[in-house]
């Protein structure tokens, strides 16, 4: 196989592709708009708009191999996912994706930097201009019978290419009015898969108009997709043929008005507040953040590990966990069987032993009386029997209503798990042990704090992302964080742009802009000397701060803030902190007054990542560890990772509900969170 | 764009395809194995392996159209992801994927059946002879500078086509021994990215040789792949050159022996137990299987939603619950508090008391005197101050050690959620009021049951996917169970048979057929009374239940596996449960005797998955909740959710642990969880 049987063939392919994107050309949008096709409709006929699309994906995929042969130096980077659809039972999925197996190097050249964004764009084109003639019938959801509104509005062509077709869509009105006297209502309905609302019509002999408008009614109908009069916002509507279904409404009684109410409020809802704009959108953003986390971790070889939720080990020290228990549960319920049953008083137990002497004197005087051996037997038998049930009173007379006690303490022997347990605040600890197995894995899963605080920056019950690899230094840590991070920011961008840009108009104008930058930009990396140099420079410069700033503190929200909205306007890592303010674990740098430690710090957030290369020497954790004043028993096996086969590693933790901050810039943590918790409040 | 046109098309594509295939079988495997490259190699150099592989991709993909245009009926199914690599720096993933949108008319067509196995074999047989011979250099893992054991060995050529490259590996020893009068060892190195092992060899120089060969042993090393002597097992092995880091293993107090060790035994020892063969498969078994459960729904348009795991609703109303409580560790810290700092006794109070007249007295006679303002004023002060320590030695000598008590009751408002809080058995409750906005929503998370049950299939914490949707019925739930089961059993074929191949020869030798099984053959569909009746005529020809069988019973296990593993021999769907034996939340049947249940019953675990259509109507729910005896009050959320819109909607839970136990056939769920718990055991 040599060069030039390679160029021939792509010349070859080059030819056919300029043809086919020549041919496409020709075809008018609207010409490839097919007959209405009924959703049930399974007959197999050719459309050309779906060959046409095939040819697309030829050309593209010979585009990138162009670029790829006479660019080897080229870090190229596409991914486009291309639909075609014939009818309802033959459609198929085409995806096609070419990226770098090492991502670390692509800045390196500027050249291949214009050449990739270049590529891209042509990518998108040829990817836009022929999904947009590629669907042409509606897509059922898969189970169900209605077609996602998603599916006919987020089209490129808004739908509109769907024009003439059947059908059935179900959701829930948002905004409802009649019209022309009564005659029809004009309906915004909504389905949750995307933003947007899908306009239906329906005249007055198909259902309760008065009804059918309200706000919060469920409907579900068939129609046909028709192309709205000029000048109409939307570029498809559904004239409704069929009513199927309606849940109605008493809007005297319907939390929720028309109107937009505070997110404050919305929270005494939770129940229903995923119907508003704002929770349906955050919603969307939480799942695509979290798909998007499965994805970056797997496709990188990194293992999800299910880490305790309860658990016996307490990650932080800090001790601001909840405890896990029966006790109380238990305790309630022998208080009932008390009252129905009450223990015996120490008469009753008198008594008994009475009946003991009595059987024992029975047993004396058969003997004696030389009585036979079957009578003396049932003697010594009934005899048995009241000393029996003397042990059995003197048991149940020890019965104490409340919580078992011994020593003057709970006894947690009796509680379920035999010992005191907790909700974990952290799966770092059990998810080394995994590291120091498996080498790179990660845990995605809720983790819990007790803390009294009445912010709009703490939850009780939030979820945290914490990957942790074998082999690695605290560089690579980093190094994954920031690749994570603006995995998750791209992810958003290419797939949640919709959801984003309502965040951009009715939350946060900045949001969009602040994800693009994240995902673009090279994060800062500075250690925390560094971090206390520039900040030290700015007090001298004039700025205030709150909290005073020198080496050794603890930097606070204020100083993280002004480091990466001000300072850097952009993420910032700040790396080897002073050992004094973290955690046993982390790894002792070789100046002894620094920790192997790094915080991400991002604009509208401050803290969204902490993480460390922890200590691996088993002299250095347990020397830190008594320097702390911590107890060695529960760590034992923590220590015995460093005891058996210890290897240099390192991880980090970030805040699942920060992330989602970040990305919507949402003011209050509450509405990150489809049901928070905190101090005073567990609705549901 | 006509026939005419795409037929050209194909036959040019054709040609070029058979051209490349027939230019690929001139080349042997070996002399596409090019000169070795030191894993931090940068230089870009055109590879001519991986110019053969673009054109084999090219090859399949225009024989899948071809087989596209001329079967217009065919169902296509092909998964092929191709690796190319020229050197570290520019090594891309090309994924071609070609799906159908709609799975469930595949079995329709027999001739498209065995047209997409013969294309699928073919594919497969592609990708082979192009992977083996594409990536001509080592993976460097993403964050480390390691080669994952993985990337050589699981090659399809055993890693014999990387010989001659350096690679640094990294890992624990499984198992070691001196050869050659100590001059060298052998070592097996396992780091957990997949089953087997890389044997390495050492000579003496390069370090202490008896410390290496213990199993545990931690090591990093440098060095050079080369291919064994004829007749050895393994395709490639590594000569160390240099060791980076050694992580020792006191063999005398290391819990883990080179010889296997009962599952049993090793639950002793969870913070170590991944280091097993067994654990380590189970881990990525359940990796993979939550992978793939992600890429399920997501692809389906499901939304993933965190549900609570801190509860104040009960689903099942069963009150297995474990409570979540910060009572006790208040009542500990505060009896502390009295201890160090006691209330005050009566005759305190009373002696404060007295200072009060005391004072009263001063400013009556100051008053009389007619004392100054300022001396009044002040004595004023004195009696207020006086007042004021009254107030508060009152209220602390009302202090009570122990839990907050009112009205004989623990007072829960001084809980941490101001009241009862439990940890959730099912997200389904709240997982369905997302539904009712998003239409199609999942959660993956913990859920817990406090019972107390030492059996081999109970667990006190366990994962549980639970999907919703929304405008579906109970068979689209049916539908969506059995797609998701076979899903999960082809992803484990596609992607897990080393593992598979594991549990096959050392835990269960049916489960790969069983997996096969599954993922081929359409589920048996029966109704409960179908399914009783199947028994009965069992009962008749002789088999022998411990449970009796008659309509209205609660099927046993051993009734479920009959149905399944002897009747069927493949998994059963029954459906339509007596209501008095099912939730008050499952849709009554138009027979008012049955509910619209399902239980998917599978060989080896029996119940794998429960669901139902949920009861949308008010009125039907509200009576079948007093029917059953079960207060309204906090289900009044719940009722909303039929008050305001309501929807016929559907879902099912599936544990997550028995899918690890029906694929691995291990015989105790604890097994198939990285950190058990039960009743009596929370270790870490």
């Amino acid at each position: 196989m040599d060069m030039k049987k390679i160029s021939i063939a792509i010349i070859v392919i080059a030819a056919l592709m300029s043809v086919v994107l020549a041919a496409e050309k020709k075809e008018s949008p609207k010409a490839a708009a097919p007959k209405a096709a009924t959703p049930k409709a399974a007959a197999p006929a050719p459309a050309s708009g779906a060959t046409s699309t095939t040819f697309s994906v030829f050309g593209s995929l010979a585009g990138a191999f162009i670029f790829t042969f006479f660019g080897y130096y080229l870090q190229l980077k596409t991914y486009f996912v291309l639909k075609s659809s014939k009818s309802y039972l033959d459609s198929y999925y085409l995806k096609i994706k070419l990226q770098p197996y090492q991502t670390k190097s692509e800045s390196h050249n500027p050249s291949a930097k214009w050449l990739i964004s270049s590529l891209q764009s042509g990518a998108s084109a040829i990817c836009q201009s022929a999904s947009s003639k590629m669907t042409t019938s509606v897509e059922r959801a898969q189970y169900s019978d209605r077609v996602p509104i998603r599916s006919i509005i987020l089209r490129p062509d808004g739908g509109s290419g769907l024009a003439g077709q059947q059908a059935r869509v179900g959701g829930w009105v948002k905004t409802g009015r009649k019209a022309d006297k009564d005659a029809f209502a004009f309906l915004e309905l909504n389905d949750g898969s995307c933003a947007g609302n899908l306009q239906i019509i329906v005249e007055a002999d198909k259902g309760d108009l008065g009804q059918l408008v309200l706000t919060g009614t469920c409907l579900q109908v068939d129609g046909v997709l028709k192309l709205p009069p000029d000048g109409k916002k939307q570029k498809v509507e559904l004239q409704v043929e069929k009513v199927i279904h309606v849940g109605v409404v008493d809007a005297s009684k319907y939390p929720l008005p028309k109107t937009r109410l505070p997110l404050e409020l919305l929270r005494d809802y939770v129940h229903l507040r995923a119907r508003t704009n704002t929770m349906g959108a955050v919603a969307r953003i939480r799942d695509e953040l979290s798909y998007a986390t499965k994805r970056f971790f797997h496709e990188r070889g990194f293992r999800y590990v299910n880490t305790p939720n309860i658990t016996t080990s307490d990650c932080e020290g800090a001790g601001e966990m909840f405890q896990v228990t029966t006790l109380i549960s238990e305790a309630e319920k022998s208080e009932k069987n008390l009252i129905k049953n009450p223990p015996p008083s120490e008469v009753d137990v008198e008594s008994a032993k009475l009946i003991i002497k009595q059987r024992g004197n029975d047993v004396a005087q058969l003997k004696s009386a030389k009585a036979s051996k079957q009578e003396i037997g049932a003697a010594v038998a009934e005899l048995q029997k009241a000393k029996e049930n003397v042990l059995k009173m003197e048991e149940r007379s020890k019965l104490q209503p409340g919580i078992p006690q011994k020593d003057g303490k709970i006894d947690y022997s009796q509680d379920f798990f035999a010992r005191q347990a907790f909700l974990t605040v952290s799966g770092q600890l059990q998810l080394e042990s995994y590291a120091c197995a498996l080498s790179t894995v990660y845990t995605f899963g809720p983790t819990f704090r007790a803390e009294k605080s009445h912010t709009s920056r703490h939850l009780a019950e939030f979820w945290m992302v914490e990957p942790e690899m074998a082999f690695a230094e605290l560089e690579h840590d980093m190094d994954c964080a920031e690749d994570y991070v603006k995995f998750m920011c791209q992810w958003l961008l290419d797939h949640c742009m919709e959801d984003m840009e309502f965040f951009a108009d009715k939350i946060d104008k900045s949001c969009i802009d602040r994800i693009t930058m994240s995902a673009k930009t090279p994060f800062a990396r500075i250690t925390y000397t560094e971090a206390v140099e520039l900040l030290t420079e700015a007090v001298k410069n004039g700025k205030k701060f709150e909290n005073h700033v020198e080496w050794g503190i603890d930097l606070a929200s204020e100083h993280e803030r002004y480091l990466t909205e001000v300072k850097f306007q952009k993420p910032v890592i700040v790396y080897n902190y002073p050992k004094e303010i973290k955690a046993f674990y982390m790894r002792l740098n070789d100046d002894s007054k620094t920790v192997a430690a790094m915080d991400v710090l991002v604009p509208k957030v401050g803290e969204l990542i902490g993480g460390s290369q922890r200590e691996e020497r088993y002299d250095v954790v347990l020397s830190r560890m008594k320097e702390m004043g911590l107890p060695i028993e529960p760590y034992e096996w923590y220590l015995d990772l460093r005891r058996y086969g210890t290897v240099k590693h390192c991880g980090f933790g970030l805040g699942f509900e920060r992330m989602v901050q970040f990305a919507t810039g949402l003011d209050n943590i509450k509405d990150c969170m489809p049901f928070p918790r905190s101090a005073g409040r567990a609705d549901l």
